[in-house]
């Protein structure tokens, strides 16, 4: 019989959805799985809507005290998925009282608030991960592969846009990601964050930014009460130029402002030998150039990433049918009790604490050189 | 508390995988679900296969007789998901014990048996579905609905083509798929059948049919002895013009020999006003071209059907998150379970037995003028 | 000093401006040319425009009278750009008085009068070729040199389909296209004699046809007088399945009522070890599967043929400077002056009059088939 | 009868060839012609060379003293394809001789010689233009169209990179485009011109750069002896974040080390209603984004720019017949001669000598935050 392994949820929205969905799908696929996950608790602050969750996710029992699920015996993993600003305190407290961690990205709203977490985790001996989903797409990890095998030769560029449109019409309410104090930052920490742990995971180190930033719309109509505005203060978009430890150079950016765009989160790299481009609206696909061959027929080649050699697809379906979104947190998930269960290592395929803590970091240079109009030097 | 549905499985291979996924997985989306579906038991011929799936799916039990499934009374649903040769006596023992019916397609090997299965349902009282999966996807719905509401004006041309390539290879084994005892036919009621319902179902009646089929590779080694050849007895790809009682042309093909194409179940409309096309390795897309509008910016459109208007998309995620092949699998169930429970037809959007008789009647009809030169005139 | 050769055009409009211009422009991009062409005399009906016509695209003279561009003792090539009608008499005239031919395709409105050219043009001496124009596109004969080298293996299927849409508008008049006097057929003589000549020049010999046919606005205003309605005498639209000589089959089809096509000959090739796909409306680029190469990196690869080692291509623009439709005729214009000069050989690059009158046998097996609703075998 | 023009050319080299092309094809589209371009002389300086170029071109006669073609009275035109080096003196000579002047990109090496040159074309009064060629893809000329209409709403972004491959080899010889002294910028001047030209063209001034470069192989062969190396004293690439007056923000780049891609001039403007973007390596299209209209069929729409509505198009040949690349340079010529012969303004269509001096003053600043690690605002 398999070994079964307690999770704790706290959130029930967006991403409520998709960990728990992750966390019951994980076995079905994976099989015979590490240990099947239970689902033990869910937290929420409204009582009525995580009861409902609770019914709708199969969770035993919920709560609208988040100390109760670190306190609960059967819970073994902690799942934060709460907004930015209840990141650090309960996965602290988690991993105090000896739980594993997944706590959603960005790992903290600045990298002051990074560090403390990851100094927690890095003196515990519990598995801690930062949710960097898209690090668990094929597609990405067979970027990675072929950046990391030489194929491409050395890299010379490296860009990347993150960009969404879903809060283009001014009368957008001001949800709690274009609070500062909630969020820490906007479409930087919310999408930026991912480019930049993209390029990391793929490519490397980035020693240095060169930023602006735009807020386009300074107010916005309270949610609590559209009569009243509130102030935006995040900022609504950001542009930046990259400089990488292997002497890569690129633009990253990110914004809501990008009508027609919905999840477009599209990076491309130039190597010597050839490129790469990736868009998670075509999230199965993988663009490659080759220089390699016969001059007459080289071409960009769209992979479809479904064939049983590619990453995780074994698990799926027979080539040609398609995976989704929601296939990143089954993979994930399955890394996180695979590493618990098995005593592996989170890194290079997860995303480490440490990997949240740096991506923090260079969010904060960002952050000053766009205020500054100054190149930042990365500084760890 | 949500009321519970009984479902019993014929079959733990790629379509029982898919199945029983549907079946867990549909209340996490459909909330709240009409019936949440309990896996009651499992069909499969070999002990130590059928008994780790049940576990790996989560069925209560399982079963090395079919009849025992049927026996059950917990189970509600059959759900048939074997070989097209162990379509019809198992469904209508089914249907005659008064469970409802999913059977997988083509419905049967040919249209008499099609047609058997057909007139037991219709003397019925339960709900009887073939799963023609395909009918589920959102920007299929989202292209009956174009085309239906009258924005393409009178439809001139429906040209499709499932595309394959799994059998290139000469080595790959004689399995059940290019038997003609077991299969009815090759790619012809395997893929073409889905076309030819996608058609019927978008657009309407076919009128007539001329045809080719070829074998291109005639032994086969068996898969008990691969020293030994068998006879390949299906045809492996067909092609044919189709005629449409609105006075519509097309093309339809299926071929397993198409290098590259993994999964392509590729449809274009091309109507008075406007023109569709879909391609099901982006399942997520539709293209759509309107000649209304400032004739400087006519163009082709790439819908991206994931926004909350689109079918089926609210249950699922935010703009931009895309799907998989498998969510087919879970609005297909939920359709059936939401007629069943509250006494819904199961047409137009899912396929009735009638639909799979006359689906049966257009592949006879292919495979004879294939044979005799000549163009059939499809009869009822 | 380079040589000059003497050009005479009968016809000054569409085929009149494209085929002119082909031969100005040709000796800029060709250098050393085998011959700089100098436009004698071109003809018309009109006189009022054929004279504009002889300033605009820089003939010596001009006349109303075919007959006189025959006589021309100047003229050294007959371009026969006029109705299909006109294909015939003119033509033969020039071979027998010793101009060398280059006609617009179809070759003749039915194979009974192509075979009579043919006749006419395998007795002579003078060099004559068939306009079609698509066998000089750069990456059709990279097309061609990949299946003809045996790169896609044996292959499968060849399907092509040349779509477009300028006479969806039922007020749209009845043009001399419309008119099977002048004709002979409609999008069959038009379009798809030139898939099936891409077929044959890039696969090889059709054995066998089954279509069908529509004519779907049956009147329409005149030209002369819009308060009148004539009859449309051709088809609208044609689809068919083809039989090939080395056992590939397919679907070819015409319309030109494909809204939102707008000049779409698109054709894909299935091997066994690859794939290649077209579209006239990108000319630049062929799509190409290889199934050679390690499994993971597998894709279809857009070729931009705009490298110096591409066909034509080194007479043109640095890499990715794309070139455009015209280009077809001022490579063709080369080839067959090339002969000409260098009693080189049409064949098998440029089309030959036995290509015109094979092409006009299948196009009227088309039209059999889909008056008799039986496979037709072709015979030539 | 066509009025005459007289032109001179400095250069038979790419751009010579691009250029003379122009101007002898350009009255077989646009008929009647202002005036018939007459090729009176052509200056290189390589005897051998030039006298091949003029036969091969059709100019009268040759030089290789460029201050002839100044002198020659029969030239009203003078067209400046020289290297950059050879822009500011030979332009200003002629239109002090008072010849009109169609000067290559970049107007000059630096924004204080382009300075130079915008002083003495603003004195005098012949026509003055910089030959910034996209201005005049139907495509980008629609972009404009649509943002300036205002169907785009307020913009927010404006992304641009402008990618090449051609000297990812170690190998490739040190060409003059790889010194600084001639060329004044590597990719910057060559490239970054054309997309901060289109920047200004199509969305309006900059305010403020932040920039980074990057010199990827510091020596090369030198193309006189191989078996000896020179330095590199240009940028490989560079990436930049530019701010635009209106507010907007945007990320520039350009790379002649980005493998795969040949002539890649790609922008994306996202607006609050819509977004517009441009591939120039299929320079017949335009992808377009609109939010207004049914919600369920918003989608990024591919126009094909070949319609006669379409700017320049119905010059060319009918819908769906695509244009070249060079017939950037035959639309170009055109407005220029219209320009001349009708007395019109140059902006703004084509590209002034202010605007040559703005963009160099761009250019410039770029340079200085590379170096500096600081934002640099922009002051002409």
């Amino acid at each position: 019989m398999t070994k079964k392994i307690g999770v704790g949820l706290l959130g029930y929205a967006f991403m409520g959805k998709a960990h728990s969905h992750a966390f019951k799908d994980m076995p079905h696929f994976f099989w015979p799985a590490p240990a099947i996950p239970e689902l033990i608790t869910i937290f929420g602050r409204t009582e009525s809507k995580v009861k409902e969750a609770a019914e709708n996710f199969g969770f035993k029992r919920y709560t609208t005290d988040w100390r109760e699920v670190i306190k609960d015996k059967e819970v073994e993993i902690l799942d934060n998925s709460l907004p930015n600003d209840m990141h650090a305190e309960p996965s602290i407290a988690a991993i105090e009282a000896g739980k594993h961690v997944l706590c959603e990205k960005p790992l903290a709203r600045n990298s002051k608030e990074a560090k403390e977490m990851f100094e927690v985790a890095r003196r515990s001996s519990v598995k801690t991960m930062v949710a960097f989903n898209y690090r668990f797409v094929p597609a990405v990890v067979l970027a990675r592969e072929i950046v990391r095998s030489g194929k491409l030769g050395r890299i010379y560029h490296f860009r990347a846009r993150y960009l969404q449109d879903w809060i283009v019409d001014p009368n957008f309410p001001l949800v709690w990601r274009l609070v500062k104090e909630k969020a820490g930052s906007g479409p930087l920490g919310d999408l930026g964050s991912h480019i930049i742990d993209l390029a990391r995971f793929i490519l490397g180190e980035v020693t240095a930014v060169s930023a602006v930033t735009r807020t386009f719309i300074n107010e916005r109509p309270l949610p609590e009460d559209p009569t009243k505005k509130g102030e935006v203060t995040v900022e609504d978009a950001f542009a930046a130029v990259l400089e990488f430890e292997n002497g890569a150079i690129g633009t990253f950016e990110a914004s809501r402002f990008a009508t027609g765009r919905k999840n477009y989160n599209n990076f491309e790299i130039n190597g010597e030998k050839g490129s790469i481009e990736f868009n998670l609206e075509r999230l199965n696909e993988l663009r490659f150039y080759s220089a390699d061959g016969e001059a007459k027929t080289l071409g960009w080649s769209e992979i479809l990433v479904t064939e049983k050699d590619h990453p995780y697809i074994s698990h799926y379906w027979p080539s040609g049918h398609i995976i989704g979104w929601e296939h990143t947190f089954i993979n994930e998930v399955y890394h996180f009790i695979d590493a618990i269960v098995n005593d592996k290592k989170i890194e290079p395929y997860g995303a480490t604490f440490e990997d949240g803590y740096k991506n923090a970091v260079i969010l904060d240079a960002i952050l000053e050189s766009a205020e500054t109009g100054k190149r930042v030097t990365i500084k760890f």
